[in-house]
């Protein structure tokens, strides 16, 4: 199983792509940049959907759906979007294929252009905020708070699965409101939930913060993000909340009647998460050995293996097994007893190790004599001999147990890698250190940009609330109220 | 609210496209043929999302997702597929725009065409099995049981919301097996999944069968489907369950070693429902007062609307309402209180109806004295007065009723309109009448392409298990060994 498999230290990107295909997460396919979930990989991220869904639904919002294609002119409406989206796109330009007439397969049917070439979403402020402009006459009709789940298509040239694919999955919160106060308070609240959601399901510790002006989401006043750090110490943007102010509502003509019966445009806020964050969760916790998932996100959380020599010992362990199962069903934890005897409990202990499995279990004759079995954990690769009357609780705490260490091995990590740097050669040396580098910057678009050209590291992000800190850019020495986060990334 | 609404009666089809409309399900948007699924409309097909996920959990299936888009030439390497479905669908042909030279917005850049152009899925069978021949090597890999929920698009002419779009939301089953006996066994199973769905979820009774050639997927061997009839006596496909054979295994090459070290070709199956079960919701219950949701599949199952004149006097309904709304949440009932003071309870009870909400309860200041409150089922539009110390347990059981009785009245009607006839005229007056007609059919394609030709009618289905009785065709007088289902249909 782990054979022919790279170590992060021999090849981090190695790593991470044999890592994803070997543990049946996703696989390349036949199109071009566009990826196959498989199904281990899938139950993963439907665990994600699950916690975010219900994440969305206490905070009052509702799913829609909205169509696939957007007519291109759509784009052309609103200024800057049209640059950061439109550009590299699937277009379909015909509606028909027909046989060839010399005889070989099919082609594409001359007669069945469409009139105005459609473009597979990229994102969908354009197709949504027209059709808000039916939606919305009164302040009675705001807030409307809808999110959508649904696959986008951005043509990258240079794809890596889950991280960066031609095809995504992902999930998409457009918000109309009365004030731009109340927007601004929807993307901030959005933000905290993408962080509660990274930290305590993925656990993946994560700041928070707002994009430069050269980060920012194409159409948006402000840009809010979580970033969090890989092994590598490269940046991973987790998930952006974005205050849209009346852009969108200006661009598709979006008017509602006050409640002091003026009439202006609509506030808007757009939000996502994306199946890159199933990069994110492989790269910030898996190992040499395997994959390492938190138990909040595994679809198998505890994985029992029976030791038997000869098959009459089966019986009295699967008995033992079926009372701690339903203990830990009653639970709410996710369990599989693997008895095949078509597989070795060694070439079983590697499979469920090699899964990220949390918790594993083995029972034996000798457990089954003292009244025992052993329980090993995923995480630090640790064992230990547990009374069978404890175990169920036992269990329930580990995993517990086991979420929190990732979280904190994670953190740690993340602050050791976090460097101060306050001249130029400071700061490329600590970049090349890998990680985070806080630094000064002199607020202007054209100073990112050089840097970026230098050194490939761009500004993750503006904190939130940053330590006023009088300093000097690190580049052109201009002055800087504060430092911001730089680091190269995904 | 329901103003400017057709009846049944007056235009059947105006009444649905009325209906879906106005009951916010869903409407048609800017891109031609596919619809914009509102947030209610939504929250309907969650709920047959998670009844359907959850059985095919049950019955061993996990999900995984597929590319969206299809290579060209994968159409071409089953023959019958390409007929089916390779036709009338939205090709991509490039990858990215530009802006006008002439500077009038964005055109498609011409040196950005794809080599092979790319199809949007119709549905999945080719990309699937190109993927499986990596999957399946030994007996050992088989059986595969995926399912995928997905978006899919076929270009149709003359679209319909929910019943034919262009793109629409539906999920497909694709599975692998080692014999032909497995493979038709699933199938079958699934087919029952189907009905067990359709009629104790929705609320509609099917009728089970095989289809004819005529109609039968293309690339498979036999097409098991469920039938459902409209309120207007026409038929509705509400599932199909397909045995392929070996025929997607051998257009993409997919063998596995078997038991008895023997290469041999995959069997597969594949069955689907799609957001095309919203229409068939909507028309088989719903009245000339608006939508009648069946109780489980019902965003919301009660509504609670407080009566009164001064604000003083919603205090102490509300603390009633409080104490109901808990027991019924215990019970997993979901529960609108609705006491908004910007609208009438006159209004809320039209909204409610409009809606399809199963339960209303009304609550006054004379129900407080009196210790009652009235409960209103929508199915049939009765009112009674229910002490408050029962409320609970009265709701519970009514929704049990609403439930059974909205399938009950479907059946009878089905059944009042189901038909024998036995000779061409008959036939023709029969189907006139509207509604199933059972008949005699020759057996061949032929035929029943005469037939659909002068009447419209099609077989719905064969009986899974006919009824044996030798006769005549309707239309040629040629045997035939049992009846056949005849309809016009959606």
């Amino acid at each position: 199983m782990a054979k022919n498999f790279s170590s992060r230290e021999e090849n981090y990107s190695q790593w991470y792509n044999d890592l994803v295909i070997k543990a049946d997460l996703a696989e390349n396919s036949a199109v071009r940049g566009c990826m196959v979930i498989k199904p281990y990989g899938y139950a993963i991220w439907e665990k994600m959907q699950q916690a975010l869904d219900t994440m969305f639904k206490e905070t009052g919002h509702v799913n829609a759906y909205f169509p696939l294609f957007i007519p291109k002119s759509f784009f052309s409406k609103e200024a800057s979007h049209v640059e950061g989206f439109a550009k590299e796109c699937a277009v379909v330009t015909h509606y028909r294929l027909k046989n060839d007439p010399d005889g070989k397969g099919i082609i594409v049917d001359p007669d069945a252009k469409l009139e105005e070439e459609l473009i597979v979403r990229p994102t969908s402020e354009t197709i949504i905020w027209d059709t808000y402009r039916n939606w919305i006459q009164s302040y009675r009709d705001l807030p409307i708070l809808v999110n959508q789940w649904a696959n986008v298509v951005r043509w990258e040239m240079r794809t890596r699965l889950f991280l960066r694919t031609a095809e995504f999955l992902w999930q998409e919160g457009h918000t109309a409101h009365a004030t731009s106060d109340e927007a601004l308070a929807e993307a901030r609240q959005m933000l905290d939930v993408y962080t509660n959601f990274a930290e305590n399901w993925m656990a993946v510790p994560v700041l928070k913060g707002v994009k430069s002006p050269n980060e920012r989401f194409a159409g948006a006043i402000e840009t809010f993000c979580i970033e969090a750090m890989m092994q590598d110490g490269k940046a991973l943007q987790a998930g952006t909340s974005h205050f849209l102010g009346q852009n969108f509502a200006k661009a598709f003509d979006v008017k509602f009647l006050s409640k002091e019966n003026q009439l202006d445009y609509v506030w808007a806020t757009s939000w996502g998460v994306s199946t890159r964050l199933m990069g994110a969760l492989v790269m910030s916790h898996s190992d040499d050995n395997g994959l390492v998932l938190p138990p909040k996100l595994a679809p198998i959380q505890v994985a029992i293996i029976p030791i038997y020599r000869k098959i009459e010992q089966l019986g009295p362990i699967s008995e033992k097994v079926d009372v701690l199962t339903k203990e830990l069903k009653a639970k709410g934890i996710s369990v599989k007893f693997d008895s095949r005897d078509s597989y070795t409990p060694g070439w079983k202990f590697n499979e469920y190790e090699f899964k990220g499995v949390p918790v594993r279990v083995a029972i034996g004759p000798r457990d089954l004599e003292n009244g025992t079995a052993e329980v090993a954990r995923r995480d630090n690769l640790t064992k230990e001999i547990v009374p069978f009357d404890r175990l169920a609780e036992y269990i329930t705490d580990l995993l517990d147990q086991i979420q929190s260490n990732l979280f904190e091995r994670a953190r740690l990590f993340r602050d050791a890698n976090t460097r101060s740097a306050d001249t130029w050669e400071e700061f490329i040396a600590k970049l090349d250190e890998g990680g985070f580098v806080k630094a000064h910057w002199d607020g202007t678009p054209e100073t990112e940009q050089k840097i970026k050209d230098i050194t490939k590291a761009t500004i993750r992000l503006i904190p939130l609330t940053p330590d006023p800190e009088a300093g000097k850019c690190i580049l052109t020495g201009n002055p800087s109220p504060h430092r911001v986060l730089f680091a190269r990334a995904y």
